[in-house]
Formats: structure tokens, C-alpha cells, sequence
């Protein structure tokens, strides 16, 4: 296989951008991924890759739960204050409100759509973890439309 | 949790639109998915949610390996006739040309990206496989931009 070839055709797949976000003993934790996809519809189930050596992951595997918020496509500012994680300051997630999730997961007010998860399986193989989960909560917030990472002009796959 | 939140909130994932193929001993087989990821860059695997009553879950379980064409944004006509399956007749799938692959899975000759996959593991625990496999052959055979499955008016998400 050429490295190249594959690294070009792995990103011509389309992905959204979502902020992910978890709390477990420590502290919040969150991030922002686009690898995540349904992969069931009765019982709900997603399939998340979350990155194996991030804060996000060992709050995921610590509370078996997270949360996942759709950005909007004028979003595209709140998605990148997650690049670097998530820090609680004066009750905000960087800087944007949130409440607690019925999964104890913080669950952010702005982005036009949520659902919380509950791990089910896990997947080491790679340099991210597969986490296979069950959709547990959900909410939709307005009708804007979701950004696309193309859209965002950013670029995590290959 | 309300199912028409879950629904809806759902249905805010971005996907993009592709055609998957297998060959087992039997035939060849296809459908047109959208539950598709990358799920690590090294090594580079990938995870598929495959509807598990069809013809296509039948050739990837028998043959661990299929091909995954990216859908162009010019192509929409060949997605659809891939939603009933794949059919080969004339040396042709659907009507359009293909090589036999590293696999042994058909590789589709007009689609602007491909890859083929070999299935490490999968998860049966919902109405569709998760097939978490690692990319061992790929292809790009023009800069013609990804058709979303938004664009395409269809739906398979909630």
C-alpha cells in the first residue's frame, strides 16, 4: 500500500465536528472529535475513536459515560477552545455554560444538538480507543445546521 | 429519554456516502453505507456499521474483507443502485466497471477514492455489525470533491 494513496483516500471521507466532553472523579475533561458515526439503531449505539493518550479518554474510561454536542455551523469558535481540552472556571466550560448530564457528564447549552453515552465495549488497537456505547439522553436545542469539518477548514484523518 | 429528541439529535451527524463491496464464495455482494469512520491513523484502521440482515454483513463475515468508494459528488445515480445490493452481470457491478482487489473484494474503476479492509473484529450487539478493520489497500483516482449524504437528500441516522 502506498502510504500516500491511502493517507489521500482515508480523507476524502466526510465527518462532522463535535465537542466531547466527560467527568469523573478528578475533573471535567473534553475535546473535539469528528471520528464518530451511529452504529446501531435499535438499541441506539455510536462508535466513537477517542485519542488514547488524551484527558477525554481516561475521563471516558474512568466513568464509562460522555457527552457529544453537534457543533453549528457558527460554532466554529466554541469547537476550537476544545482542541487543548476542557477547563471549568467559574461554572463554565471554557467559557460556555453547561449543566450536568444524567450521566453525570457535562452536558454544554449552546450547541444545537446533544446526546449522551454509556461505554458498552472498547477497542485497543490503534492510537485512539473504539468506544462502543449506548445513547442514553438526547437533546435539540435549534434548528441550526451543523458544521462540517471540510467547512471548518480543518482536517483529522489519513 | 424522549425518542424523538434521540431521533432528531441524531439525526445532526454529518456523513458522507459510500459503497461497500465484498465477494465470498457464493458472489459478489454491495450496499450503499454511511456508518463509516477512520478509527486510528497507525495502524490505519477503520470501523463500519453494517445492517446485519444483509446480503453484504453475509460476505464481509464469510470473507473478512471488503472495499469501501468514496461516493462523488457527480455519482450520486451509482449510490442508489447500490441500495438494493450489488449484482454482476457482464463483468460489471450495477452496470459499472470493477477489478477484482488485494482482498479479493471488487474494486469499483470510477469512484474518486477507494480503499480495501480486512476485518479485525467486530461487535454484534445492536441491529448492525461494527466492523472494526485496518486498511491494506488504497487508491485515489481524482480530486472530484465527497458527496454528504445531506446533499443527497437521504437519511439513515436517528
Amino acid at each position: 500500500m502506498d502510504p500516500i494513496q491511502k493517507k489521500n483516500a482515508l480523507r476524502k471521507l466526510t465527518y462532522g465536528l463535535y465537542i466531547a466532553t466527560a467527568r469523573d472523579a478528578e475533573s471535567v475533561a473534553g475535546g473535539t472529535i469528528n471520528w464518530l458515526s451511529q452504529a446501531s439503531f435499535e438499541p441506539p449505539l455510536i462508535m466513537a475513536g477517542i485519542k488514547r493518550d488524551s484527558r477525554l479518554h481516561q475521563a471516558i474510561e474512568n466513568s464509562r459515560a460522555f457527552a457529544v454536542h453537534v457543533v453549528g455551523k457558527s460554532q466554529k469558535n466554541m469547537a476550537t477552545t476544545f482542541f487543548k481540552g476542557a477547563e471549568e472556571t467559574n461554572g463554565k466550560l471554557n467559557g460556555f455554560a453547561f449543566a450536568k448530564g444524567a450521566t453525570g457528564a457535562p452536558v454544554l447549552a449552546d450547541p444545537p444538538a446533544w446526546f449522551e453515552c454509556r461505554v458498552l465495549e472498547s477497542f485497543h488497537r490503534g492510537d485512539h480507543t473504539i468506544f462502543v456505547c449506548e445513547v442514553v439522553e438526547a437533546g435539540v436545542r435549534s434548528e441550526e445546521e451543523p458544521l462540517t469539518i471540510r467547512e471548518a477548514g480543518f482536517n483529522y484523518a489519513g
